[in-house]
C-alpha cells in the first residue's frame, strides 16, 4: 500500500468534482468589521465578508474585547488544564451560570466547541443509559449524528420537521425505553425553523427527552437571546438547550444548559468533556460579556432582522432567486459545485466581496449555493454592491432570473 | 422511565465511590504563576498550584499575552467560522506553518482541542481507508480510544511500549492491508516514555503508518521543543506527530503534522475539522508566539528538568515515595479513591497546595495518585513547603513511608 499515493488520489478525486475546499486566508479588521484583509500569493487586498456566522458582530464589540484583555492581563493565556485538573477558571463557573440563566435552566457545561457539546453529550446520554433510543431529526447537523452513531444506540431518523412522523416512530418503540428526541431550532445551510413546541408535545406523550441544537438561534432571537425557544416561551420545555459561543456571541466554545443532574451527570462521565483542555480564561471573559451583553440588548437583533429583510428585497427586486424561510440564512442556490465555485471565486477576485461556496457534503449534491449572511454591520451601499455584483454575474452565467 | 432519579442515582455512585469529581475554581494570576486564587463558598484564599499541564508557565508568558493583545485588537475574538467558511484567520496559515517545521513536516492542521485532533485523524484516517487495521498501545489516551472505536475498522491493541508484542500482532495481518501504529511519546499519567525508534523499525517492516501522540512532550523536549521524537532524531519516521497548544505552548487547541497530502487528506474528510469553528485569532496567535518562543530557547526546558529533579530528590530524602519514570511528570500514589480526595483536600485547605486527586477513569483503580507537575516558576521554597506537606500528611493517614 502507497498511503502517500493513495491521500493525493482522494484529493484529485475532490479537485475532479470541483468540491476541493480552498480556505480564504483573511485578517478580520476589529472595528471595521464586516471588512477584512484577504490574504493571496501575489498580496493583498479588502474584502467584505458576507458568509460569516458572527452573526451579530459581537467579535468585535468593545465589551467583549475588553474583556478578553482583562483576563489575559488577570489570568493569562491559557486554562492550563482540563476542567479537573487545575484548569477551572472563575470565568467558566460565571459563565455556566449565566448560560444556565439564558435558557431558564438550572446549570450549564461549557465545552471547546458546538461540536464537541453535540457530539460528547448525545453519545454520553444516549450509551449511558441502557436500551436508550435516539429519534433524531433527518437534517440534523453532522456533530449530532457523530455522537449518535458513536453511542451505537438504537436509533430512529424521522422526517425533516415533521411531528407526525416522529409520533410514528415513538409509538413503535417500547413505552418503558428511555427515548431522546434531538433536533435543530435553526437548521443552517436552508435557514427554516423546528416546529418545536409540537415536537415537544409528541415527545412529552411518549415521556421522551428533548434535546433542541440551538447554535444557529442563540443571541439572535428572544427578548433576552436565548433562542428561538426563547422567542416562543418553550425553553423549559426542552431537556437540554445546547448553543454555542462561537456564531452569534462571537468567540468560540459550546455548551449545553439543562437540569443539575443531568449536566452534572454529563460532566462526570462525557470523555470529551473530561479529557480536554478547558477553554481558555479571555475566552470565557468574553463570552460571558458577549452574552450579557445581549441579554439585555435588542438593538443588534433589530438592526440583523432589517439588514436580512432589505437584503431579501433586493434580491427579489433583480431577480436573483432565494430560498424562502424565516430565519436569517439567506442561501441563493447555484445548484452545481464547480459552477458554485466559479461564482464564488468571480465574487472576491473581481468585486471584493467574500462569499464561500457551499458544497457537499455540507449539502446534499445538486444543492450547492452560496449561504449569504448580513450582520447589523452591513450598511445599504454593502447590500445594493452585492445585490448589484449577483445580477451581473448571474446574467454572465446564464443562470436563470425569477420574474 | 424517570430522567432525572436516573442522573442522580448515577452520581449518587460517584459519590459512594469517593470518585465524585469537585472542580476547584481558580483564578490565576498572571505574572505570578504557580501562584493562584482559590474560590469557595466561604471567600478566596491564595494558593500554590502543582498540577498544572502549563508546564513551563508559557500561559503567562509576556511574548505570548502580547500577541494575543495584539490579535485582540487587530481582528477581533473569534474567528467567525469554520476554517472554510470565513473562519480562517492569517493567524492559523502561520502557526500550521510554524508547526510544520517544528516537527520537520511538510504541513500542519489545527484543531479545536487535542482531543479533536486525535479522535478526528485516527477516525478519519481507520474509516476512509478501505481494511485499514489500527495498533494501538493498550495504555493510549481516552481521545485515540475513542477516534479508533469511531473508525469501526479492525483494530488490535499490543502490549505498553512493547514493540516486541506490536511485532507479533503486525506479522498476523494481511501483508497488504492498510496499517497505522497509533502511540504517545510521554504517557500522561505514569510519565513513562515511548521506545519511538523501535516502534518505528517494527512498522516500518510492516509498511505501516505511525502515529505518535506527542502532547506531554511538544514544547519540553529536544533542542527546538519539537517534543521526545525531535530530542532522539526521530521526526523524520513518523508517518503523523500530534501535539497540543495547551499544555507546554501554554493555550488551548490541537494540531497533526505530516506530509501536505496526508494533511490535505484529513483536512478535506474530517468531519470534526470540517464542522467546527477556526480557533480564535488570539488564540492562533499567542500559541505562534509560544512556539517560536520554545523553538529558539531551551531556558525554560533546562529549568523544567531542573525544578523536577529537586522535587524528585527532596520526596526520597522525606521517604514519600513516587513512581520513577525518564520525564517530567512526578506521580506520587495513593492507590485508594477517598483517600486521594482527603489527601488532596488536606493539601488545598491546611497547607494552600493544590494537587487534584486523580481517580478512575483517568487511571485504573487501585493506582489512585497525586500527579504532580513542576513547572520553572516553582521555587525551592515551594517544593519544601509541598514536600513537608506531604512527609507530615502521609505521616497522619498512616501511609508507607520510604526508608
Amino acid at each position: 500500500m502507497n498511503y502517500e499515493a493513495y491521500f493525493k488520489r482522494q484529493i484529485e478525486g475532490l479537485h475532479r468534482e470541483g468540491r476541493y475546499r480552498v480556505f480564504a486566508d483573511l485578517e478580520r479588521q476589529a472595528g471595521a468589521f464586516p471588512r477584512a484583509t484577504h490574504h493571496r500569493p501575489d498580496g493583498t487586498s479588502d474584502v467584505t465578508v458576507w458568509c460569516s456566522n458572527d452573526y451579530l458582530g459581537m467579535g468585535q464589540h468593545p465589551a467583549v474585547l475588553s474583556a478578553m484583555h482583562e483576563a489575559i492581563d488577570s489570568c493569562g493565556a491559557g486554562a492550563g488544564g482540563t476542567r479537573n485538573i487545575a484548569g477551572t477558571n472563575h470565568y467558566h463557573v460565571l459563565l455556566e451560570q449565566e448560560l444556565a440563566a439564558l435558557h431558564g435552566k438550572e446549570a450549564g457545561l461549557l465545552f471547546a466547541s458546538g461540536y464537541v457539546s453535540n457530539w460528547a453529550t448525545l453519545s454520553t446520554l444516549a450509551s449511558r443509559m441502557p436500551g436508550c433510543v435516539i429519534l433524531s431529526d433527518e437534517l440534523n447537523h453532522a456533530s449530532m449524528i457523530e455522537g449518535i452513531r458513536h453511542s451505537r444506540s438504537e436509533t430512529r431518523i424521522f422526517a425533516h420537521n415533521d411531528p407526525r412522523d416522529l409520533e410514528r416512530k415513538l409509538a413503535d418503540l417500547d413505552p418503558h425505553a428511555p427515548k431522546l428526541v434531538a433536533f435543530e431550532s435553526v437548521y443552517s445551510m436552508d435557514g427554516d425553523i423546528a416546529p418545536i413546541a409540537e415536537i415537544c408535545d409528541v415527545a412529552d406523550a411518549h415521556n421522551a427527552m428533548t434535546y433542541l441544537d440551538e447554535v444557529h438561534g442563540v443571541g439572535l432571537y428572544g427578548p433576552n437571546g436565548g433562542g428561538v425557544a426563547d422567542r416562543e416561551g418553550l425553553s423549559h420545555r426542552l431537556t437540554v438547550i445546547e448553543g454555542t459561543l462561537a456564531k452569534a456571541f462571537g468567540i468560540v466554545g459550546g455548551y449545553i444548559t439543562g437540569s443539575a443532574a443531568l449536566c452534572d451527570f454529563v460532566r462526570s462521565f462525557a470523555s470529551g468533556f473530561i479529557f480536554s483542555t478547558a477553554l481558555p480564561p479571555a475566552v470565557a471573559a468574553g463570552a460571558l460579556a458577549s452574552v450579557r451583553h445581549l441579554r439585555s440588548s435588542s438593538a443588534e437583533r433589530e438592526r440583523h432582522q432589517d439588514r436580512v429583510a432589505r437584503l431579501r428585497m433586493r434580491l427579489d427586486q433583480v431577480g436573483v432567486a432565494h430560498m424562502a424561510n424565516p430565519s436569517h440564512i439567506v442561501p441563493v442556490m447555484v445548484g452545481d459545485a464547480a459552477l458554485c465555485k466559479q461564482i464564488s471565486d468571480e465574487l472576491i477576485n473581481r468585486y471584493g466581496i467574500y462569499v464561500q461556496p457551499i458544497n457537499y457534503p455540507t449539502v446534499p449534491r445538486g444543492t450547492e449555493r452560496l449561504r449569504i449572511t448580513p450582520s447589523p454591520q452591513h450598511s445599504d451601499a454593502d447590500i445594493e454592491h452585492l445585490v448589484q455584483a449577483l445580477s451581473e454575474i448571474w446574467s454572465r452565467v446564464g443562470l436563470a432570473k425569477a420574474a
